[in-house]
C-alpha cells in the first residue's frame, strides 16, 4: 500500500494547499508540532478556549486532539471541537497520550471517543492497548509494549470506532480493522526526543487534510516521519540536534529522499 | 529614520541594562521568545496569574501581551497587567495573534485595546486589518494579506489608539499614524518557523524598554529581526536550524553586522 | 565529596533504570526539561491536573515541582503531588522560580514548603535567600545575588526543612545544613539560555531517583549540568546552538568526559 508516488503526492498537496491544522495539544510539544507542521508545508494553529474552538475547527482542514497535559477545561474544548469537526466532515486525529498511566487519562479517552469517533487514533502500543483493557499500564507517556503486541488491540479498536488506528514503535502499524500496513522506517534515537510521537500525530493531521483515504494518510505520514528521522539522524550528534534536523528534513524532503529511504 | 548607529545604540542599551520584559504570551512560543530576549541581552519573565501580574508588571521595563492561546483567566490577567503598566508609564507591546480567525480573538483584542491603549501594536497584515474591519479573515495565525495592503489600516489604528503600529511581512511597516517606515530585511524561510512573529513582538518589548521613541524602538527591533534572520539563514539548512541560528545571531550581533546587512 | 566514579555510577543507573520523573513545571521549559531528562536516560512525564497527580506521582521515581508559571489550580496540584510523594517516600525536588519577585511566588513557596518538606530545594541565590527573608528581591526569574552570598541562607533553609539545598551560580553550592559542596563547572553562556536552571532541577530529580544520598544526588546532578554545559559550549556559536548541544552532551556523556572536565 505504501508507494513513493503516493507519499510524494501527499507532500506536494500539503505544500501546495497549506492546510490549516487545528491542534488542541499538550504544552510540552506545542512548539515542536507547530514547527513540524510548518516545515512540512501545513499551517498550524493552537487554540483551546471553549469560547473559540468551534470557530477555529470550522475553518480547519484537520483537527488534532492530544491529551498529553489534560485538565477539565481542555477536555471540554476537545469534546466540543471533536463534535464540530464531525458535523462538518473534518478529519479528526486523536492521540491518547499516557492512556493507561492514570485512570483520568484512560477515562477521558474513553469518554471523548464514545462521544465522537475519530478518523484516526494514533498512539504507542501501551496507549492503544489500554483503551481496550483497563489493566494495561503505560509507564508515564512511554510505551511498555512493542507495537507488534498491539496488533489485535489496534484491529479491535479500529473496528469499534470504524476508524484507522496507527501504532508507533520500532515497526509502525496502521490498520483499518483488517489488513495491517507495516512501516519499517525510523531510527532508535527518535524515542529519546520528546514529542516525536505527538509530532507523528500532528503530521498525520496534515496528511488527513489532503488525502481522503484515511489509512493511506496515516501510513504516508508515518513513512515520512520515519524517513525524515533517518535523514536527520545521519546529520545529528545526539538527541538535541536530531530534533532540529528533523524539521530541516521535513522542510527539504523531496521525491528522491522518499525513493531512497522508503523500506 | 533607520540608522545603524541608533540600532546599535539600542542593542548596547539592552545589553548594558538587561531590561526586565514581562510577557503574558502564548504557550507555543514561550520558550522561543524567552530565549530570544535572553540572547539579545534582556531579562524575560513569564507570569500570567491574576494574583501576581500587578507585582510583576510593576518591576518590568516593558510589558508584552500576546493573545496566541487565549482563555478567560489569561485575558483577565492581560487586562490587569495592561492597566498596571499604563498607570506606571511602562511601555506595552500588544500582539493580536489570530485576530480575524475567530470572533473570540477579535473581540478580545477590541476589549483589551479599548480598556488600555497600548504603546505599540505589532502583528501581521490580516491581524492588523481585522482590528478595524470585522469582515477581514485571518487564516489561523498566518496572514492572508501582504503588509502593503495593511498600510491604511495601520495608520488608522495608530491614530485611533495614539500608538505605533508595526506590521510584519515581506516588507515590514511601522507607522505612528502619518509617515511609514519600511524595513526590507528578512528571509523567506522566516514565516516557516513558528513564533518568529511573536519573537518580533517580544524583541520590540526589549527595544521599547530602552528607547523612549516608540516608533524608533519598533523600527529598530524589526530591523534587528530581519538582519538576524538573514545572518541565521545563511548558516541554516532549513527551518529547524534557522530557529536556533537566529538565537545565535541575536547573541553575537555587532555593529558591523548591522552596517553590512541593513537595507 | 564529588567523585568521577560516583557521578558516572549515577548516570549509568539512570540509563539502566530510566526512572520516571513526574514534573509539575512551568510552560516555558517543559519541552527543554523533558528533552534533558530523556537525553540523560530518564523517562519524563508532565501532568498537572488535580484529577490525576496522585496516580502519576505514585508511579514515579521522583517528583519535580517548579513554580515558574504558577496559578491557583496548579498550586493545588503541586500541594497534592507533594503530599503523595511524601507519603510514599518518593524524593521531591522543589524549584522556587522567581521567589522574591512577587509576593504571590514567595507566599506560594512558603505555603507549599510548610505543608510538605521537600527532599531538595534547588534555586538561584536570590530565590533561596528570599525564602528566608521577605525583603530579598529577585529580578523576575534571574538572580540579583551571587551563590556565595546565599551560603548562610542555604544552610538555614536546609536545617529548617531537614533537606538538601542546591544553589546554582558561577559556583554551585550544595548543603545539607552543615558542610558545603562547591561545584566549579559550568560556562558563562549558560544563564543566557532559558530554562537551564529548571533543567538543573529536573536532572536533579533523575539523580534523586537513583541515589539515596540526597546531597550526593544533588551534587552529582549539578556536576553533570556544568560538565555538559562546558562540552556543549565548545561546540556552540551562541545561546541557540548551546541549548541543543547540551542535549547532545547529556546523551553522549561518558566516564571520560566526567573525568576530563570535573573540576
Amino acid at each position: 500500500m505504501l508507494s513513493v508516488n503516493q507519499i510524494w503526492h501527499d507532500v506536494k498537496q500539503i505544500r501546495n494547499t497549506a492546510p490549516l491544522v487545528h491542534n488542541i495539544t499538550n504544552y510540552v510539544v506545542m512548539n515542536t508540532t507547530a514547527n513540524a507542521l510548518l516545515s512540512i508545508g501545513a499551517s498550524p494553529v493552537m487554540a483551546h478556549a471553549v469560547e473559540e474552538v468551534e470557530d477555529m475547527t470550522s475553518i480547519a482542514g484537520a483537527l488534532v486532539i492530544n491529551i498529553g497535559t489534560l485538565s477539565p477545561r481542555w477536555i471540554d474544548a476537545m469534546s466540543l471541537a471533536m463534535k464540530t469537526a464531525k458535523q462538518r466532515g473534518i478529519p479528526i486525529v486523536f492521540d491518547p497520550v499516557g492512556a493507561g498511566a492514570t485512570k483520568y487519562r484512560t477515562n477521558t479517552c474513553n469518554n471523548l471517543l464514545s462521544e465522537t469517533a475519530p478518523s484516526i487514533i494514533r498512539g504507542n502500543a501501551s496507549e492503544i492497548m489500554s483503551l481496550l483493557d483497563a489493566n494495561i499500564a503505560t509507564r508515564g507517556v512511554d510505551s511498555s509494549h512493542s507495537a507488534d503486541s498491539a496488533v489485535d488491540a489496534a484491529k479491535e479498536l479500529a473496528k469499534s470506532f470504524n476508524c484507522v488506528v496507527s501504532v508507533s514503535g520500532e515497526v509502525d502499524l496502521i490498520t483499518g480493522g483488517d489488513e495491517i500496513v507495516k512501516i519499517n522506517n525510523g531510527h532508535p534515537m527518535m524515542p529519546k526526543v520528546t514529542g516525536l510521537g505527538c509530532t507523528a500525530t500532528a503530521i498525520t493531521g496534515a496528511f488527513a487534510a489532503v488525502n481522503k483515504s484515511l489509512s493511506n494518510a496515516a501510513a504516508n505520514a508515518m513513512a515520512v516521519m520515519g524517513i525524515c528521522g533517518e535523514i536527520a539522524a545521519e546529520k545529528s550528534n545526539g538527541t538535541g540536534t536530531l530534533q532540529l534536523n528533523m524539521l530541516d528534513a521535513f522542510y527539504n524532503l523531496n521525491e528522491e529522499h522518499i525513493s531512497e529511504y522508503l523500506k
